[in-house]
């Protein structure tokens, strides 16, 4: 793949720029390319194999909570799309529209699917006849495009990869029961996989999904402090069933409305990865999404016998780990810069000297940590390192997480702060115009309501008035 | 999922109208789903199954012979899809066009990718530098969009999902050998997985891909004796490269185009297995792609114990293959028609009176054949059975294919058979004219140039010049 001795460069520092530090790890750990149509992006082999890991560990937990894969169609025409009414004001400005087929114009516009929610409204009418069909419990893997004015790879891209959950339920009670469900699953799989520590909570109604009821979401914090929403979850009541007509016959006879819910992360979630967990050396992956768990990479490499060793490790680790063999004739400093950019959670490094001991040096990404160990060891070692590696990772998010969590009962003690990127805990009456004016004087927008509540004041930060509830505010991605 | 007692009506036989019985399966097996955009489906759960369970067996073999995923974009502006001249000549009448983003007119329209050769040109073209970085071996899973007048589920449809394989490679002859390899895995994974026999050859020259030096294809006869192709592969020469700039420094430091390949399968795949193995109960599903591979059906399940016992076998099958216990409410009888119409493998039945015997009774889908077997022996019997299976389908496949195959030396021959669907082997000159000519007389096309020669005749069978090869021809899907 490389053979280039140039393309370990340095990359901007975090410290400096953020910004820049970001997009040199997605390209220098080779996760994008940028192509012709801005905001569309090529996921590399290596970006795509870690969405590929994410979608398998994820794809099982929907499974074994008894959901079914579907494909639904991309192209959804405009009286579609038009059907929910405030489905459609959200997301009719911001999406691509086909007009032309062949050579002929089309009768009806269609738009490229920005979410689906129309396209299974209108597949549950066809198939639901009774309440012995309930629920239904669909998702489907697929890209989406949205048309965003600015765009930056993961975070926010005209088309994006993602999965979209639908079901529908014979009662409110079900549908939220799901809408819950799968909303924890995201905050186990970000939690125990992707080692990020979330908070899980619900949107106010100026933040939450166009049509739905109620949205619910699992909000991170990066490394500078900003909040990514890394999953979240729609409960629709049943106005997407009576905008398109899906009803079956209930256990009294009569035709009801099904109660609905969606639900979905997307490849932001490479992007939540790349800055929670990396640094100045480059992407760190938490071992459960890593493409390579353990990368060997001999020394003297030449010398008789070393290659053989290596190899034969190699056979060894391969049965319990994701393990790749450097045998090019790359220098070893350049190796150790190239899988540290890619965020290879651990280094193996095997020599003459280290043969002769029986052993070799393991090297963690995270903290640089160099370890001997006996050859006879490694079965043993390695799972446990990798473990140590990944909740070493949480426990770092933790601390910033904490370091940048404010509880202010007053906007003084926000202002105070100045422009550091932080959490506000606060307390909130519950009035739109203070999430307004929140937004203009502190910059701050609210993030979600935490569904573990402890207001921080009785009294809305913003006017003073009886508060209703704890907001967490924050500057969002 | 059903409840309905209705579901399981009688499909229209094939011998009376096999188009209708084919649509039949597709609905009333739930494959598909219609909607509301001509040409565009949903694939619904079990069909989607099937093609599931055939995308993680292929991406096993790609993956094992050094292939990597990726995800290119889903819109190709049009100056990109121009630079090829025969690619765009080929695809232009049948893409579907975005005009507008959002609110505003595009200042370049963009098509939905119908294949992605432009997007990964264009991709190769930033990464290749040297030609230490050859081979490389890309392949995305993706649906492309392409206009088609007529559709038909799985057959020919608007959106259709598929895999396509994209590699560049420093010479010639390891492109070739890419394409030659890639087409033997697509044989051996028809053969072995699909159980459909195939005949590998090349495409002549009016049927080959657009921009393609050379494509090469497995054929497959359905049962009403057409033609199916089953997959292609595709060498390029350099002339893409050429087209896009794609460039590497040679190992005696010149500037050097590679080249490429490309090969796909799609979910037509599920088409193939509709019409070679199903019949006039429904779908016959190979058990390497069923869903579901055994089903159980309790026999008066009211019974004591009998609920307990079919839970413990499937439990204890669980461990071996798909299995799925139906304890609906529904009769016997009506799960016998609806299991029977969705293709499931086996059968197994246990009701109060082998419980009594240590019994149960299974039964094949493909010849009904019932066998009672001892409970202690379901481990060696049930994998023993499906194996049989699958080879039982994939024998009456080949029976019908040579059933319907001939060998012609002359066009008297052919003419003598009619209407009725064959493949005819016959010799040809190479000339294009003589290609439509079998057309116009014979209503037959080129199917392909087989790999394994051995011409019928010395002279062509339509002008009578000395021929050049055998060529199998056909009616085609």
């Amino acid at each position: 793949m490389t053979g280039n001795q140039n393309k370990v460069e340095a990359i901007t520092s975090m410290e400096q720029d953020f910004t820049k530090w970001y997009t040199d790890i997605c390209l220098k750990a080779e996760l994008v390319d940028y192509t012709a149509v801005k905001g569309c992006v090529v996921l590399r082999p290596y970006g795509y194999a870690i969405w590929e890991n994410i979608t398998k560990i994820l794809d099982g937990m929907f499974k074994a909570t008894g959901h079914e894969n579907v494909a639904m169609p991309l192209l959804i025409p405009e009286s579609l799309l038009q059907k929910e009414k405030d489905h459609v004001k959200g997301f009719a400005p911001e999406v691509a529209w086909v007009t032309r087929g062949g050579l002929e114009p089309l009768e009806e516009p269609m738009c490229i699917r920005p979410t689906s929610e129309t396209l299974f409204c209108e597949h549950f009418a066809h198939v639901l006849q009774s309440w012995r069909d309930l629920p239904m419990k669909y998702n489907q893997w697929c890209s989406v495009v949205r048309w965003e004015k600015t765009t930056r790879p993961f975070l926010r891209s005209r088309e994006f990869w993602w999965q979209e959950g639908h079901t529908i339920h014979e009662t409110p009670a079900e549908a939220v029961a799901e809408t819950e469900q799968m909303l924890g699953i995201y905050a186990d799989f970000a939690e125990k996989s992707l080692m990020i520590p979330v908070t899980k909570g619900k949107k106010t109604e100026s933040e939450k999904f166009a049509g739905a009821e109620a949205t619910y979401a699992v909000e991170a914090m990066m490394h500078d402090g900003k909040a990514l929403q890394a999953g979240t979850s729609h409960y629709f009541g049943d106005g997407f069933s009576r905008a398109f007509g899906v009803t079956f016959t209930g256990r009294d006879n009569t035709l009801q409305y099904p109660c609905q819910t969606s639900w979905g992360v997307s490849t932001r979630l490479v992007g939540a990865i790349i800055m929670t967990h990396g640094d100045n050396n480059g992407l760190v992956l938490p071992p459960a999404v890593a493409p390579i768990q353990v990368v060997i990479v001999p020394i003297a490499q030449h010398k008789e016998g070393v290659l053989e060793k290596a190899a034969e490790l190699k056979a060894r680790i391969a049965k319990f780990a994701r393990v790749k063999l450097d045998d090019s004739d790359n220098s070893a400093g350049w190796k150790f810069a190239q899988y540290e950019m890619k965020g290879v959670p651990l280094r193996l490094e095997i020599g003459p000297k280290d043969i002769e001991k029986d052993q070799c040096v393991l090297v963690r990404r995270d903290n640089g940590e160099k370890t001997f160990v006996a050859l006879s060891e490694l079965e043993t070692v390695i799972p446990k390192m990798l473990e140590e590696l990944a909740n070493g990772l949480y426990e770092k998010a933790k601390v910033n997480l904490e370091r940048r969590t404010l509880r202010c009962a007053t906007m003084e003690e926000i202002m105070a702060h100045g422009d550091e990127n932080l959490f506000v805990h606060a307390s909130w009456c519950g009035d739109e115009a203070c999430e307004d004016a929140m937004k203009e004087k502190a910059g701050l927008s609210s993030r979600c309501i935490p569904f573990e509540q402890n207001m921080p004041s009785d009294k809305c930060i913003v006017c003073g008035k009886p508060a209703k509830c704890e907001v967490i505010w924050g500057k969002a991605y």
